[in-house]
């Protein structure tokens, strides 16, 4: 079989899960924590079931999770999607995306991505004919660049994929940044998938600026997120999109040919959760104790720390410590030192390696202090 | 936005649905029991909630599900798949289906599909830029028509979608049927997606002739089947392919950036559910008790029943009763009479009418009761 995505091996991430299963090492690779979720929402899901909530739910997602999300949306944004035509359930973030981009993307369209960036965006372009075009966010301070953004544009540009709060730099986008944004794509008629997934994870006191927030942005973008990073159930697979009326009946006509609908008795389990605001507006001081406590370990290490203002992520550089390329660092110290990171050169399609890995602090503090322990042998 | 599929609307199945709950009729429209689930299967998954398996799992499913869908393979049809290789976990049937169209086909390729079929089937072929190529079953009998099939063959033919038990018209494959099929296919590389989601509801002692049966079709297939439908779970969302090693790997490679991995505890739950064979050993003889039951209520009746060798829908020829399409006879039945129908015309890409309508018998046998003393009115 001729391959359509030649290029595409495992993801690092099951990768370095599964060396770091294979020699008993702390992860801190792939995104996910180490901890459970509120047994509330657990029980949730239970009672969803034994009430019979078992069957297929509506194709777009059962009425009272997409208005919870929609309740959720103005309260911290402003702006009033219609639960109706407006909010869909998907199985997860990825598969929002990659909905997304086959409702949009042409043979022949290209679609900018501001790297380095999660590894399914491009396969999903390629998988609707399109062309990826790749637009490097500013080495060091991974602020995005809109001159080279602006230079990106062309008359077959489709769509722009953003995220903020970013995987893997941890930066976040500053209502400035979202201004620029509108600004340069306000001439154009680009869509905006904006993935949002750490929505709930911005620090210092600063807020996740949501496309939802800017008309002219919101307006032509799905807005993607994942209750998944929001309430420790990464497994649960459960995600929304937002977008407008005209874009969500495209995204909807593509979504009911691939999964149809979403795992029915988790969506009544988080709709009803969902109207306690407690658990998703404790998240930031929650991974904001996790963040420092895992940079305060690190404090006078030759792991020379970069910001994190967002996202369960920290980056390290670690041109001080080694000599290895980042991938090969990652595999020495999962081996070796008995902690698994992720190379940042995973999320550039050269490749590019500026000695940059990342940790994922969404462990349990426990967790955290082993890794350290071991990582202070550095 | 200009649409990639413009002539796609909610599906039919969705729309039928949402008139019998405004209007109070008894839906026997969209294919989906009315019955709970088995009480130890909802245990099964609160217990996998409890033990934490809430994050993801591995990205081609659960070890353990793996390995108990390669089991029950093998036992009920003598081919060993491997769990590690050839066997992963999809969101559901329909996820499945796109996924393998995705991982194989390419803009300008063929795809074959009998009508009347499922009807994402030819979204998700035009999705990846394939032509769908639409072979009529014989009409009347709904056999496979090999001749045609084999008319219909090019050197552009990427793939052949099949469906045994077959949505709707409920007939089911013979042995000679597959191996008839086997020998049209020996000199070609066509590729095989065989759905058999319905694999359970065979009736009147025969067998389900699963692709997994003949070495070469296995060898080319990509086997589809669905807990949802055998467990009564269809809002789970939870299915299964299974393919050679080859196929698989390009599957997974979609798949990874679809919906990278499936519902944890769903798939524990059914991990541990499935050690026990009797859930599904029985189904055939259950399945076949509603259909007797609802055949028996007809039997008199201006419906003409057509035979229903498998799966949980009867096709009735309405052609006695009414001069409506099937289309508005089954609205008219569905608002004037109280019952929900499906017209086959929606299962084809022309919207072929030939006086036939699907009713699903997956009801209890009060629903079906009721339905019938509202069916004999006509
Ligand atoms: C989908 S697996 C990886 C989880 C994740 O988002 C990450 O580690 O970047
Ligand atoms: C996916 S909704 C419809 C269920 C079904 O398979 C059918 O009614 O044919």
């Amino acid at each position: 079989l001729h391959s359509k995505l030649p290029e595409v091996g495992t993801t690092i991430f099951t990768v370095m899960s599964a060396l770091a299963a294979e020699v008993g090492a702390v992860n801190l690779g792939q995104g996910f924590p180490d901890f459970d979720c509120d047994p509330a929402l657990v029980e949730a899901v239970y009672q969803a079931m034994r009430a019979g909530h078992n069957q297929y739910p509506p194709m777009p997602g059962v009425p009272a999770l997409r208005s919870a999300v929609a309740s959720k949306i103005e309260a911290l944004h402003g702006r009033k999607y219609s639960a109706d035509s407006e909010i869909t359930i998907t199985a997860g973030a990825t598969q929002a995306i990659l909905t997304a981009i086959l409702a949009c993307v042409r043979p022949g369209d290209e679609v900018i991505v501001l790297e380095p960036c999660y590894d399914s965006y491009a396969p999903n372009i390629a998988l609707a004919g399109g062309t990826v075009v790749r637009v490097p966010l500013t080495p060091g301070s991974f602020r995005p660049d809109f001159d080279k953004i602006a230079a990106a544009l062309s008359p077959r540009t489709r769509a722009l994929l953003i995220n903020s709060p970013h995987n893997p730099s941890a930066t976040v986008w500053s209502a400035q940044d979202m201004l620029t944004l509108q600004e340069l794509l306000a001439p154009t008629d680009v869509l905006l998938i904006s993935d949002e997934v750490y929505e709930h994870m911005v620090f210092d006191g600063a807020e996740h600026q949501s496309a939802a927030r800017f008309a002219g942005l919101a307006a032509r973008a799905f807005i993607v997120s994942s209750f998944g990073k929001t309430f420790h159930v990464t497994g649960w697979k459960v995600g929304t999109v937002a977008a407008p009326a005209a874009l969500t009946a495209e995204f909807r006509k593509v979504h009911q040919f691939n999964v149809f609908t979403v795992n029915t008795p988790m969506q009544h389990g988080l709709a009803s959760y969902l109207q306690n605001p407690a658990p998703y507006l404790q998240l930031p001081a929650f991974y904001q104790a996790k963040r420092d406590l895992f940079r305060a370990g690190l404090a006078g290490s030759r792991l020379r720390l970069l910001p994190c203002a967002g996202s369960y992520f920290q980056c390290v550089d670690i041109s001080a410590v080694s000599d290895l390329s980042e991938a090969d660092f990652c595999q020495w110290l999962t081996r070796e030192i008995g902690v698994a990171a992720i190379p940042l050169s995973a999320f550039y399609g050269d490749g590019f390696d500026q000695r940059v890995v990342r940790f994922c602090f969404a462990k349990k503090d426990e967790t955290l202090r082993l890794a350290l322990q071991r990582l202070r042998k550095l």
